[in-house]
């Protein structure tokens, strides 16, 4: 059977995702769709407005024959490893394609771009070490690098889904048997776009009318059954956990925030402070944000903490990584059957106390996911993947 | 000017303590009577059901002149360490008595029996060592090995008010100028009784009220000032906390748990498995319960995991003991001009951010006592000691 995977978030799941899912079919003619979706904490540093499994579900009835969780350590990161996770679990389920969106307008060659990019590694370190004090952000001097050492292509590295398209590509480019790369173009509603335009929105708009109670005005850009999981399911913000992150600032002490992932330079200072008189998650977020630590930056610092994660454990989750089903359609499965043999990492289809150990991130960030709303139910133990026709 | 020395709770102040206050006055004929009170945690490993400013105030009304708070270190401890505690600070401030509550109903002498664990000390250790693994708890163990070894006393162990009085005797006795020691009977409500009588009830009960939302019922047992404390004040219990104590447990690893002071024997796998389903304090307790881990004990492992305390922690606040001065009457604030010259701790009376390290667990246990109700304000940085004419 021939696949074509995809890699997403569904934060919360609209009629843009169920087109991408359609056009990876069309583009591809493959025989499934194999989505590689985060779990429940997102690659921008946030808690998923709705759990895995709903989000699972949602997918399975509009596109996707297969999902797969991205684990916390690929998951919660910037494009690079995102990228590194999501690429490393479809060529471990050999899949033959890859379909993601594009905010590029240009008609670049993203599978050339990549064999580049393989080729070229030292090149463009050696460029990035004479500007990287320049005092411009990471995708700014990331621009800069690429205008001088490949200038067929005006390559911008501003636009998060352009970014994430050029990751997967370098990464793809790593494999032997690199997967076939189908970009599609965003026609309607770019990543930050606030508007909610006749049958498409973004998920940030999406979002915002969500937790504002508005659910009437964005019907039109959502599958039924999606409205109806927002009006009925258990739904997050980071807000929701702002007082448990309070709680960890205060009570840690800097030699403990210090052995947090990524906390280093003295921002776990910063945050310290911040998180005193703050009362809502996002004042915190306004006081301890710099040029240096933007929203994005500091959500992922948040995720880290709240989670208690460190390096190390990264690490070990990165080097233990594993296909953790969380559900599929009839033809999903039966691709799954075909496979199961071959797979170049565990499959997962039951979590049982055995798997703690491998799992541990992932159990403990899933156990806190759900302090931040009583309604939502057990996420790993005695769950078997949701089963669609 | 000669001093009464008193050590407290006051969770909540009532007519007993009132009345105890008073009575350390008459008996000791003092010019001043010194409180030294818990802060926002307390011996049996509690939050104060109200802050320990408010707590102040009420006492200087009713009969104290000076109120220091007890350090967190020896606040939240069995009855030796409380007792240390209590009369270093006490001995520090140069006092020359001491009035406290029994439920004893012998005449037994106090003072006597310090001096007489002075001076047999060996002796009772190595009594102790010959049952130590007999099964019983530790006031019976400590009823029998006196029962041996000092007969001419019926001493019971087992009552909580009467153990304090004998560590009081017992730390007393260690000093080289002992003070005079006044215990004074409970005429009604004993510590754990449930009943209210007619102008007398123990705090329990009292608590017990204000969470039922019954104040009405209690009024006859409070002065006035409290019983609008009660209602006005920010109040908390436990079940404030328990949110965070849950995450604190659900988000340590087992290595980080035993890194808490007196987290041992296995103890913090039981907890950390007692977290996952319990939905409040009260049934984590009662899951948590066992015969040698009794409610008290957990209560107080919860509050040192709830403030992320440490055993070397404890110790550096032992060494770094301090009087903060909550608060005084004109009297009270004569005696301490007087004696300011001679006390022999550090007196502070304004929390400024150079005294962040000798009093930083004290800091941090205030800040996260803080996170149980929004209502409660600022318990250190910029406060100036009550002054009540």
């Amino acid at each position: 059977m021939k696949s074509c995977g995809i890699i997403v978030e569904y934060n919360p799941f609209h009629n843009g995702h169920q087109y991408h899912a359609k056009m990876a079919q069309e583009l591809s003619q493959a025989d499934v769709v194999i989505a590689v979706m985060s779990g429940n904490f997102l690659q921008r540093g946030e808690p998923a407005i709705i759990d895995k499994w709903t989000r699972a579900k949602e997918a399975l009835s509009h596109g996707a024959d297969l999902v797969v969780e991205l684990p916390f350590a690929y998951a919660v990161q910037s494009a690079d490893y995102f990228a590194r996770g999501g690429i490393k679990l479809l060529h471990a389920l050999e899949c033959d394609s890859l379909c993601f969106g594009t905010d590029d307008r240009s008609e670049m060659d993203y599978q050339r771009f990549g064999a580049f990019v393989k080729d070229h590694q030292t090149e463009i370190d050696q460029q990035y070490q004479t500007i990287k004090n320049n005092g411009m952000s990471y995708p700014q001097q990331m621009t800069e690098v690429f205008r001088k050492i490949y200038p067929e292509n005006g390559l911008n590295f501003s636009t998060p889904n352009h970014i994430l398209g050029l990751s997967y590509a370098k990464e793809n480019a790593h494999y032997d048997k690199p997967m076939v790369l189908y970009p599609l173009k965003r026609e309607q509603a770019g990543y930050h776009d606030l508007k909610i335009h006749s049958r498409f929105a973004s998920a940030t708009a999406i979002r915002q009318a969500v937790f504002a109670n508005e659910l009437s005005g964005i019907r039109q850009v959502l599958p039924e059954q999606v409205s109806k999981d927002l009006e009925q399911a258990a739904i997050v913000s980071w807000e929701n956990y702002w007082p448990l992150l309070k709680y960890k600032l205060i009570s840690s002490s800097i030699e403990e925030l210090q052995e947090i992932y990524q906390m280093k330079e003295g921002i776990e200072y910063r945050l310290k402070e911040a998180a005193k008189d703050a009362d809502s998650f996002s004042v915190f977020i306004e006081k301890a944000k710099t040029k240096r630590y933007t929203w994005t930056r500091l959500q992922r610092l948040a995720t880290y903490l709240l989670i208690n994660v460190s390096q190390q454990e990264i690490e070990a989750s990165w080097r233990h990584s594993h296909l953790h089903v969380l559900g599929f359609t009839e033809k999903g499965q039966q691709y799954l059957k075909e496979k199961k043999k071959t797979v170049s990492l565990p499959l997962i289809t039951k979590v049982s106390k055995t798997l703690n150990d491998r799992l541990s991130l992932d159990i403990r960030s899933d156990q806190i996911y759900r302090l931040g709303n009583t309604a939502i139910s057990e996420q790993n133990f005695g769950r078997s993947p949701i089963r669609l026709p």
